[in-house]
């Protein structure tokens, strides 16, 4: 297999997922995960350029920046691409009025758009919001348009907070695509547009990029679909099952350790048993790099 | 094309779904469909065997008989196949213990199922039940499980009450399948062994029996797959947009209408233009028939 350096050859510019890499929300806001501050600081000092990509749609940036620099972070709001600013350009370049099923803590994210008529429905990671009425009501306002188009900012199937593993956006995309009998269109990652606008924002080519994120479909294989490179980090709602089902899929994702995050290899060596090449070199990396320490 | 005489020649049972061919629910328990009381108390007159075979799930047995004999209508528990007491015997010939994600109003029905330490989730049509908590709750049970099993209790996707469309199981059935990885078991229509044990209880054969429904997916497409004929009824959820989606993809559905309540045929008429002989055959029955009051 590869070294980590031949690996990582003529990367110049670093995307970080923000929920479960930085931090795992939760009472009280959340809390860093051990090494993550040092791990963006020392990103910033090297010769590298980076920027930060996230699915974050309960929070407006400005209160997603706000948290993560009460945590330590070195990070400014310029520096984050978010889908619901994504969402709001794509509004007004098509001319849409949404419904909007979002949490409370985005909505000001929306306030240059008109509601009103709606011929569209924008959903978002809305938590508790997500009740049978709010959800009733986006339905019923997709089946009324002649041309439902619904909007859905992710499709993650859960996150991680530090009380435990929480749906979010994608299982309610499902449900109104179900529903109505109609696809939604994802703004966030894993769409390649959204990708595509982070690395503009940073100034460098898919080739040239490092997706660096806990989600193995939307971080590490959405990254690897547009043509960059991608880092699974064992922390937020990394596990073994989930990256076992994308190793026997055939993606190429590897995977590394998150400081201070050791984890149980023994459902992955039992997998690994059946002498899988692609679990054998999970396994080898595993046992060399440590999370977001590592050097570049 | 042929005649109705033909096309329902030998058969001996009829099958009825209950909600939007009976009666649309809402405010008050809902009201008797206009036509329907007679039409089954004819049916029932004639020499055909008559049972009814709904997916309700938000009621009891019990509960959804006494509603509709205050309607009306000639119904007894025994003559009707619902999704809870099929899904109690799975449960028990398999062992499991369910979570339940369900409307209070059908939990007498699993009175004598044992609940603790559960190793399945059940979900029905909950209504206001499906809150985000509850959801999150159901995906918890899953992701803790080694071999998560998943029963839904129908997978309909909306219905009507009088209030307006409402979301049904299926779309909350979609949202675990798609947040846990897993495929739901679909205990009701249009399960073919739900099917079945209607049948059996009627002591029809398949070929011999007529499904009467307003779900061109769950009541006619699931009926025909099991080799029984399926009339549609133009009541209830019906909508042209999806019987022409149906008709797109080859099915050989046929619909009648219902009394009192003549279809809006422009949208019909027009897809009819580009010469599908199937739609042409569609719109031939239509002008022939009205909904439960025709006579075998």
């Amino acid at each position: 297999m590869a070294a980590w350096s031949e690996l990582l050859a003529g990367v110049r510019g670093v995307l970080l997922d923000i929920s479960g890499v930085l931090y795992d929300g939760g009472e009280g806001g959340g809390a860093a995960i051990t090494g993550s501050v040092e791990a963006v600081a020392r990103l910033k000092r090297s010769r590298l350029k980076v920027r930060f990509c996230t699915n974050e749609s309960q929070k407006s940036r400005a209160d997603l920046v706000g948290l993560l620099q009460r945590l330590g972070f070195d990070v400014s709001e310029s520096e984050v691409t978010a889908p619901a600013p994504a969402a709001c350009l794509i509004l007004k370049q098509r001319g849409l009025r949404p419904h909007l099923l979002v949490h409370d803590g985005v909505r000001s994210e929306f306030d240059q758009i008109d509601t009103s008529n709606p011929n569209c429905v924008v959903i978002a990671d809305a938590g508790e919001d997500f009740s049978y009425q709010n959800m009733n009501k986006a339905f019923q306002v997709l089946m009324e348009l002649e041309n439902p188009v619904l909007f859905s900012l992710g499709k993650g199937r859960y996150y991680k907070e530090t009380s435990g593993l929480m749906l979010d956006v994608g299982p309610y995309m499902k449900a109104l695509e179900y529903a109505c009998g109609i696809e939604a269109e994802v703004v966030g990652k894993p769409s390649p547009e959204f990708f595509k606008s982070a690395l503009q924002e940073m100034g460098v080519e898919a080739h040239e990029a490092i997706m660096i994120g806990d989600d193995i479909v939307g971080d590490v294989g959405g990254a690897q679909r547009y043509g960059m490179r991608a880092l699974q980090v064992r922390t937020g709602k990394f596990s073994f099952t989930a990256l076992l089902v994308c190793f026997e899929r055939g993606s190429s994702a590897f995977s590394i350790w998150a400081a201070g995050r050791r984890p149980d290899c023994r459902s992955l060596a039992k997998a690994g048993e059946g002498g899988s090449p692609k679990i054998s070199c999970s396994l080898a990396l595993h046992r060399e790099h440590h999370g977001l320490t590592f050097s570049f």
